[in-house]
């Protein structure tokens, strides 16, 4: 783990102002309208675009240890990081069912995010062998990660014209290690990476964060 | 017309920050799961949770008049606001049968946000008996700003309990008035007002802010 940031500034800040909901992160990655959108509102002075396109679901552990568990700031109890990932694992093994329940193209007109998300986590569930069974919130956070990353890199493909436009990708998981009261209540926020590359003039180079950790570390 | 702010701070910003696009605003107002998440993570330490809803579908007029087109900071070229909205309303124009094209519940895979989107316009223009070929951008926008309201308003009333949750809502349309370099590069941001109120102790109290025009003028 890279710790990315301390008392939510940096990194981990930008990341949580792109995306606070794991659905909206799925939805951006597989929405090819509103990812041009986006792309066609960047510089372009010099005659290229440049973006940046974070990947990030996220997960709490809290101080004490606890996965999926986090003390937001003014409330009483715990509550739970990502709610729609631990919400969508507890439907998939208590009902398998649920697995099904919409198929591919069709969501539930009051709640079109959520279930999308889940029809995207059960494909791709099956599609790498897991046994949901088996499966802890760490690895559906996991699993989601690659699901993202997979949709974010296709949508890249389809969208981005690598003559005109340079980007960087940075994906990981975002980790939540806020503080109880008794704990002196830290907001510590890490990002676990997955993969970081640029591709300037259609040459992708990757880099390798864990070379520079001291340097992170220090920010 | 309402002036919120000047250089993208204020309001605007706020509105700005909280839902760039459209269909953002169009998913936030219907998702059941997703609200009821945002809502569990309000503080609660004096028993009650507190919420604002903003819902502001946005239009750029630019500095010169023109509806519909904004010059973004280190662009060359003039853009759409919203693109969504002026996507949407040339397609329909153009074939009608693209009105038809998603039924309630259905979506493309690869597009999810602007196909729901279109679905949830065409029901509005037909619903309240509009013509589509007689419609403008200005007319898109405000239809679409009362969509939105209203769907925010029945996820609102699913989900927040007037005994134990106090909330404002604060509708309207933002709208970018940004210059060219000619112009000075004006950014001024504003807000149509739609709707704005409180509910307290479950008892509703409209705001006026027409009333207030001045001292809102003068922040």
């Amino acid at each position: 783990l890279t710790q990315a940031t301390r008392g939510r500034s940096g990194l981990a800040r930008t990341a949580t102002s792109l995306s606070c909901h794991l659905e909206e992160r799925a939805h951006a990655a597989r929405a090819a309208a509103g990812l041009k959108a986006g792309l066609s509102h960047a510089p372009n002075m010099d005659g290229k675009e440049r973006f940046v396109f974070f990947s990030l679901p996220h997960i709490a552990i809290s101080s004490e240890g606890a996965v999926g568990q986090i003390q937001r700031p003014g409330r009483e109890e715990l509550s739970s990081a990502c709610g729609a990932l631990v919400g969508a694992l507890k439907q998939f093994q208590s009902d398998k069912s649920s697995m099904d329940a919409h198929g591919e193209g069709s969501h539930d007109v009051a709640d079109p995010e959520f279930t999308i998300l889940k029809q995207r986590l059960a494909e791709r569930i099956r599609s790498e062998g897991q046994d949901v069974d088996k499966m802890d919130l760490v690895d559906m956070t996991n699993l989601a990660q690659r699901a993202i990353t997979a949709d974010l890199e296709t949508m890249i493909a389809a969208t981005v014209d690598t003559v005109k436009q340079d980007y960087a990708v940075v994906t990981g998981v975002h980790i939540h290690s806020w503080g109880s009261a008794a704990c002196g209540n830290a907001t510590l926020e890490w990002i676990a990476p997955a993969s970081i590359y640029v591709v300037t003039n259609g040459k992708r180079t990757s880099i390798d964060i864990s070379v520079r950790r001291r340097q992170v570390v220090h920010w």
